[in-house]
C-alpha cells in the first residue's frame, strides 16, 4: 500500500507545491511523522511543527502561507482535518476488510447463504438458515445463532455473540464481545415470592451503518414479532445496555457504559453522555442531550434540551444548583445567624 | 409445533366458544396475530382489537361478554394473562431445550460425566472432572473449567466463561458473555507504592432457578472453602458485577449494571434497580428496594425499606430534598432578601 | 503438592513450636481449618480459634503467647498474614501456571514465535506474527490477532479478546471477557446530521505486572504510533471502560464499573473506586482517591486529595453539604417561619 503524493492530492481534489512522485506508505501526526508518512495541519497552534517535520507531506489549507522555509510538500485543501480523516478512513477499510476466505476448522448450518469476499475465521460459528451478505467478515469465535441476517460489508468482530433470528443491516461493525438478542429481564412475581420467567420470544433489529463497541449488551423483544430496534447510523459505545423492546433513533450516539430500560425510544440524533441511566417505557425527544451519570426517571417530550441529574434538568440550572449545595453548610450557617438575630 | 384450539384449551383448563379443531401454530398480540396465531385480552383498552384481529383465537377472561360480533374462537379462563404467560413459556422451553446432541469439533476432558439429552455446540470447551447433569444445553464457545458441577436442564449460553470448581444448580440459564468464577479484586498494598495480588482460591455456588444475563461477571471468594454464593431464584440483569464472597438471596432481583462489592450480603426477595452501587462487608435487609443508580454505603437493618440516593435514603424524603435542590437558587435569594432587610 | 511444616517454615523464615514433620496439602481459614491443613492468626478476635482449631499448624506473630493449652503446631514469623499471603500466592502460582501444552484444536497464524512452557488451550487462535514469551497460559477460546506481543509468565484466560498490534508485558494477568485494542468511540458530525468514523489506528500497550478483571475493554489509540497506556503495576477490576489514548499511572488501582473517557491521563498511586466516571482529556494528579459513583469533569492538580459527588470535591464537605441536602425541607420551613416574622 503505497501511492504517489500525486495520486492522494487527485483523491482529495487538492493543489500540490513540491514533489508530486513522491511516495507515501502510511500517515502520522505532524510532530512524529518520517519520511515516506503523510501529515496533515489543521490547528494553528501546531504550525512551528511543519517547518521541522519529515513528513514527506503535509496536508494544509488551501490559503496557508508558510512563514519560514519548508522543505515538506504540501497538498492544499479546503479543510485538511477533514481531507486527513478521508484518508484515514480509506486506509481503515483497506485494513478492516482485507481478511478474506476461511479459516478452518469454522462451523456452517444447513441452508445457509453467504455472500462474497466473506471472511470466517477460524472457530466462527453460523447456524442453520442465515443469510449472509458480500463482504461480510466474521472473526474468530463469533457466534451466529439460527436464521440470522447479515447485510453486505458489515463487520463481526472476534467473540460477538448474536442470537437466532436477529437482523442486522449493511456497513454494520460490532466489536469484541458484544451480545445481541440475549433474553430480555422478564420475571412475573409469583406469590410465594419467586418469579416466573416471562418468555422472550421477539428479535433484534440493526439497521445500516450501525457502529457497536465492545462488550455491549442488546437484548430482544419479549413478544412474537416485536423487536429491538437500532435505526440506521446509531453509535453505540462499549459496555452500554439495551434493554427488551427499545429503540434507538436514527444517528443517535451513546456513550459507555450507559443503560436504557425497557421498551424506551430514544429519539434521533440525541447524544446520550456515559453512565448515563434511562428508565423503562419513556419516550426521548429527538436532539436531546444528556450529561453523564444522568438519571432520566420520565419522558423527554421538548427537543433538544441539554438535561442532567438525578432526576435530569437543565444542565445549566444543575450547576447553580449544585454550586449551592457545595455551600450548604454555609448558608445554614446565614440562616442559624439570622434565626439568632431575630430571637428565632 | 402445531396444537389444536381444544389441545390448548384442556393445558389451560379453559372454556371454548368457538371452534376447538382450528390450528395454532404461533403467539402473537392481538393487534397483530393473524389466522393460524392465538392472543390473549387482558387490558380492557385492547377491546377493540378484539372484534377485527385475525387470530383464530384469543384467550379472554371467563366472564368476558362481547359488545360486538366476533369472528374468533374464545378460550375462557381465570386470568388471561397468566394463561398466556403461561404457553409463552411452555412455548420458549421447546424452543430453548430443542437442541441437542454434540457438534463437532468440540473438547471434552477427562473423568468428565454427562447426563441424557445434553447439547454440547460446536468450540465448546468442558474441562476435567466435570460433572453435567441431564438436559444440560452448552452453546458453542462456552467454556467450563475443570471441576465444574452443572445440575439438570441448565442452559448455558454460547461464549459464558465458567472457571475452575464453579457449582452451577438445576434449572438456570446463564446468557452469553457472562464470566463465573474469575479471580476477586484483592491487593495488598506493598511499602513502595505497588501491590501483590492477594491470590483467590475460593469458588462461586449458583443455586437453582437463577437466571444470569448476558455479559455479567461474579467473581469467586477469597480463601479456600468459601464461596460467592447466588440463593436459588435469584435474578441478575445483564452487565452487573458481584465481587468475590458476595451472597445474594433467595429470588432476589438485580437490574442491569448494578455493582456489589466484596463480602457484602444481600437479603432475600430484594429489588436492586439498575446501575446502583453496594459498597462492601454491608447486610442488606430482606425486601429491601433500592433506586436506580443509588449508591449504598451502610448496612441496611430495617428490612422492606425503599431508598434513593447517594448514600441511600428513604426515596420520598430523596424526592422532597431533590425537589428543593432544584430552587436552592431561590431559596439563596430568599436568605438573601432576609439578610438585606435584618441589616445582615 | 504436599509440603512438610519444617519446609514451609524454612520458606517463610520462621521458627516451629511443635511437630516439624506434619504434612500440610492445603490453606484454609483458622475457624475452618482440618487436619492437613495451614492456617495464620493475625486479626487478634480471632484468637479463640487457635485453642480448637483442627489445624495442624497455625502461622502466629513471633510474640504470640498462648493464653490456654494448645495443640496444633506454630510457626511463629514477623507478620503473619503477609507470611500467609506469600503461601497463598505460591500456591496459586503452582495452580495458575500448571496448565501447559497444546489442545487440539487450536489456531496459529505464520510467522509467530512462542517461548517455552507455554499452554495453549483448545480453541485459541494466534494470529500472523505475534511473539508469544515464555511460561505464557493462553486459555481456550482466547483470540490473540495479528503482530501481538506477549511477554513472559502471562496468564490470558479464556475468551479474552486482543486486537492486532496490542503490546502486553511480563507477569499479567488478564481474566475472561476483557476486550483489548476494540477502535475507539470517535465519529466526525456531518451536515445531514449523520456521523463518519473516525478510523482508529494506533494501539493498547500494557506494561509489565498489570492485572485486569473480567469483562473490561480497553480501547485503542486514535492515530498511527499513538497508544493508550496501562503503566505497570496498574490493577483494574471487572467491566472497566477505558476509552481510546488514555494513559493509567504506575499502580494505580481502579474499582469494577468506572469509565474513563477519552485522552485522560489518571496519575500514579491512584484509587479510584467503583462506578466512577471521568470525563476526557483530563489530567488526574498522583494519589488522587476517587469516591464510588463520582463524576470528575475537570482535572485534577493537586496530588492526593479525596474526593467525592458530581463533579468531585472533597470528600468531607461532601458529606456535609449531603447531611444538609437531606435536611432542605427543614431548611425551608426554617426559612419560611423568618419570612413570616420578617413581614416577608
Amino acid at each position: 500500500m503505497e501511492f504517489t503524493i500525486g495520486q492522494i492530492a487527485a483523491m482529495l481534489g487538492g493543489q500540490i507545491q513540491g514533489k508530486s512522485e513522491d511516495k507515501i506508505s502510511m500517515l502520522a501526526k505532524i510532530q512524529d511523522a518520517k519520511q515516506g508518512q503523510l501529515s496533515f495541519l489543521s490547528n494553528p497552534k501546531y504550525e512551528q511543527f511543519i517547518y521541522t517535520t519529515n513528513a514527506s507531506a503535509v496536508i494544509v489549507k488551501k490559503d496557508f502561507v508558510p512563514k519560514k522555509d519548508i522543505t515538506t510538500t504540501l497538498i492544499l485543501v479546503e479543510d485538511p482535518y477533514v481531507s486527513f480523516t478521508i484518508l484515514l478512513e480509506e486506509y481503515h477499510k483497506l485494513i478492516s476488510f482485507q481478511k478474506s476466505g476461511v479459516e478452518e476448522p469454522c462451523f456452517i448450518g444447513q441452508q445457509v447463504s453467504v455472500g462474497n469476499a466473506i471472511y470466517r475465521g477460524a472457530f466462527s460459528y453460523i447456524g442453520n438458515k442465515c443469510k449472509i451478505g458480500n463482504n461480510v467478515k466474521i472473526y474468530p469465535h463469533a457466534y451466529i445463532g439460527d436464521n440470522v441476517v447479515i447485510g453486505d460489508n458489515t463487520i463481526i468482530h472476534s467473540g460477538v455473540k448474536i442470537y437466532a433470528d436477529t437482523r442486522i443491516g449493511n456497513n454494520c461493525v460490532i466489536h469484541s464481545g458484544t451480545v445481541i438478542g440475549s433474553d430480555g429481564f422478564g420475571f412475573a412475581p409469583q406469590a410465594d415470592g419467586s418469579y416466573k420467567t416471562i418468555p422472550q420470544l421477539g428479535n433484534v433489529v440493526i439497521e445500516d451503518n450501525v457502529a457497536i463497541g465492545a462488550n455491549t449488551v442488546i437484548d430482544c423483544a419479549t413478544l412474537f414479532g416485536d423487536a429491538t430496534i437500532i435505526q440506521q447510523g446509531v453509535k453505540l459505545d462499549n459496555l452500554i445496555q439495551v434493554a427488551h423492546n427499545v429503540e434507538i433513533g436514527k444517528n443517535t450516539v451513546i456513550a459507555a457504559q450507559s443503560g436504557i430500560s425497557g421498551s424506551s425510544k430514544v429519539g434521533e440524533n440525541c447524544m446520550i453522555a456515559g453512565q448515563v441511566g434511562i428508565a423503562g417505557h419513556l419516550v426521548i425527544a429527538n436532539k436531546t442531550s444528556i450529561g453523564a451519570q444522568a438519571g432520566v426517571s420520565k419522558s423527554i417530550n421538548e427537543e433538544g434540551q441539554r438535561l442532567i441529574g438525578y432526576p435530569v434538568f437543565d444542565i445549566r440550572e444543575y450547576f447553580k444548583s449544585y454550586a449551592l449545595f457545595k455551600k450548604l453548610p454555609e448558608l445554614n450557617q446565614r440562616l442559624a445567624e439570622l434565626e439568632k438575630k431575630t430571637g428565632g
